[in-house]
């Protein structure tokens, strides 16, 4: 990490100065101990958010991009086990959240996460809000309310040395269904006490996206929930930091971004390790973006990985059909750092040696294209017959 | 099927006249009764050809692609077992073909199936070949030849009544990965004894291929070896067929690729059923193709499906994020038959009989969209444990 970045133990969203947040078990999701929490800031937020690009959006997504066009919030309600989408309208939540902190319903944002098409118990969600209990501990709790099919609880914090004042970035996130975050899949709550300025913060947001959430999915995979927020109170006393003095403040939101990324990726529905793939000496960084998301997408290429089986083969057919520029006669391919193509032609290797090491559980796939200097990394995860078998009952 | 048309009993590649073929096993394939084979026709034909789009391009594509440039070719030799990709050239395998059958190796198209990156054992082709005894019922171990983890073989033809003459097309197909067509998946090769215009004959196979194999492959997923392949001998004395007259041929030669191609898609790799999928009412047709091929290739729809969860919200969601352009409030989504959300509202169903239905070897996906009149149908098939298990450990 960044000199000046320190990781806070145990950190979550609720670690920058003046958020907190709690949750309850309302009865949304039969399965969980949590599934309904508020993340809330003493003070109004400047806030910023990135939403699915799906032509469907369910009611919480359509309400909350409406309540942040005038770039300030106070409170997120969340909620596991229905994804609120073709079914109904998402201002009942804002509404009772609004009442239950005295603000404006149009500073609540709105998130729900799980099957779609099914109605949101509102009874449940209007008996659950007023037993929410808010704490600057509650982020562990948020984080574990959002869980759906997820094994692990996503969250960080980083706090950063800053003049005058320093500050802390925190986050948390949900979403396990990797290859296509096609179940209300991807949710990620990020708050800071950093003063920020408005525009700023919605463009730091976005280029922090690109570079990890967004190389996490598969090209085009949005689920209808998406939705990536995060929310800036300022109590923190710094300088107002915008596009003149926010390299900082930019390096630790993608840190936090990555980090929360990479957990999503490594949680990915029956997966058993985390797999990155890097490619080099693209022609374009946007092409590196297009082979890295393709590859890391490759079901062939993840069935593989799961196997343990160095079949590059698949590395580079899904390279192929990319869209990246490829010359083959330029091609180089690495596995963990063996090399098993150079120049287009296949290098002989120790097959046994390299399957053993495939099977940690981190895997580095790496391409040199040697055409020009574009970069880009992608995560993704193994694909297991656990995947299938999760996935071919969800409902029933 | 067409009046006049009719489904040739075991018919094959070499059911229209003058077409003979034969295979060997040669040892390039360690699994199988069959892995060399040859199709050939008695006299010079003209030939069309479709091919891989990857930017990767095995030998023997870009071979048969250079030996069709004249729109001629009297033979076609096959290997499975090795895709010969990533490799070396592909020229000896023609020579020999060639000088075995007394024809110009420019008349000569080579396709290999089987593992990237892993050279073709030449010696093994070289002592094949010559043992190769083509006849008229040879198209059945053509057929076997070609298959790899495909499970039953792939092949058709159909007579049509014409005046002066009728004619046959037949062809053999093989493909299993569905998904992802990746590993040198797809091959077909066509014959027919029409007497057929050279400029009309190829673009009738683009037309035939676009509705057929181009809609059990997922958007760009093409392998370094995919080839379909059309030779017209002439022999049964037909008029020549083009643009004005070539209507019936296009819709035989339509019925015998989509037939073949159905056959790929029910044999995906550990499938147990083939899912259609018709889109109805989109903007454009383009738009109608996009969507029906962005379901039948989600993975959590193929999860779904072989789970017969009625989980129709990832239909849903797979079509927000095909690039179609959709209203939700004009939405219609049809699983058998059964009406399951209409103008984008839930419909309460009989989950259990809907299960049920879902159960049988076809299951049939429907939606309207309501917006104009673009319409296509795409074929896929279940996701399965058991394509997990195929694909984790396919080289080790």
């Amino acid at each position: 990490m960044d000199s000046g970045f320190k990781a806070i133990s145990s950190g979550t969203a609720t670690s920058p100065q003046g958020f907190v947040a709690g949750a309850v078990l309302s009865g949304i999701s039969r399965q969980k101990e949590l599934d309904l929490a508020i993340l809330y800031s003493e003070k109004p937020c400047l806030a910023a958010g990135v939403f699915t690009t799906n032509a469907i959006q369910a009611a919480p997504v359509v309400l909350s991009q409406k309540h942040l066009q005038d770039r300030s919030a106070q409170a997120v309600v969340v909620n596991s086990g229905c994804a609120n989408a073709c079914t109904g309208d998402a201002g009942m939540a804002a509404a009772l959240v609004a009442d239950k902190l005295s603000i404006s319903p149009a500073d609540v944002l709105v998130a729900s996460t799980g099957v779609i098409g099914v109605p949101l118990p509102m009874e449940r969600v209007r008996t659950g809000i007023p037993k929410i209990t808010l704490t600057s501990e509650g982020g562990h709790e948020l984080a574990r309310a959002m869980m759906t099919t997820d094994t692990f609880a996503k969250e960080i914090a980083i706090s950063v040395e800053a003049k005058p004042d320093g500050f802390t970035i925190g986050g948390v996130a949900k979403g396990a269904g990797m290859i296509h975050p096609d179940m209300a899949t991807m949710l990620c709550f990020l708050a800071t006490d950093a003063t920020v300025d408005a525009g700023f913060l919605q463009s730091a947001l976005q280029r922090a996206v690109n570079a990890s959430f967004n190389m996490i999915s598969v090209d085009g995979d949005t689920s209808p929930s998406d939705m990536v927020v995060l929310l800036a109170n300022g109590l923190a006393g710094t300088e107002t930091i915008d596009d003149r003095n926010g390299q900082r403040f930019q390096k630790a939101l993608d840190e936090v971004c990555l980090y929360l990324a990479k957990c999503i990726a490594r949680d990915g529905e029956g997966a058993t390790k985390l797999i990155e793939v890097t490619v080099e000496g693209a022609l374009t960084e946007s092409e590196a973006r297009l082979a890295a998301r393709t590859i890391a997408g490759s079901p062939l290429v993840k069935a593989a990985m799961h196997g343990n089986d160095p079949n590059w083969g698949r590395i580079v057919a899904a390279l192929g059909r990319s869209g990246a520029q490829v010359t083959e006669t330029k091609l180089g391919v690495y596995l963990n750092d063996v090399c098993v193509m150079k120049q287009g032609r296949p290098v002989p290797f120790d097959k046994q040696k390299v399957s053993r090491s495939l099977a940690s559980k981190e895997v580095f796939l790496r391409l040199y294209l040697d055409l020009g200097r574009g970069e880009s990394t992608a995560w993704g995860c193994d694909l297991s017959e656990e995947y299938v078998t999760i996935n071919s009952a969800y409902t029933t």
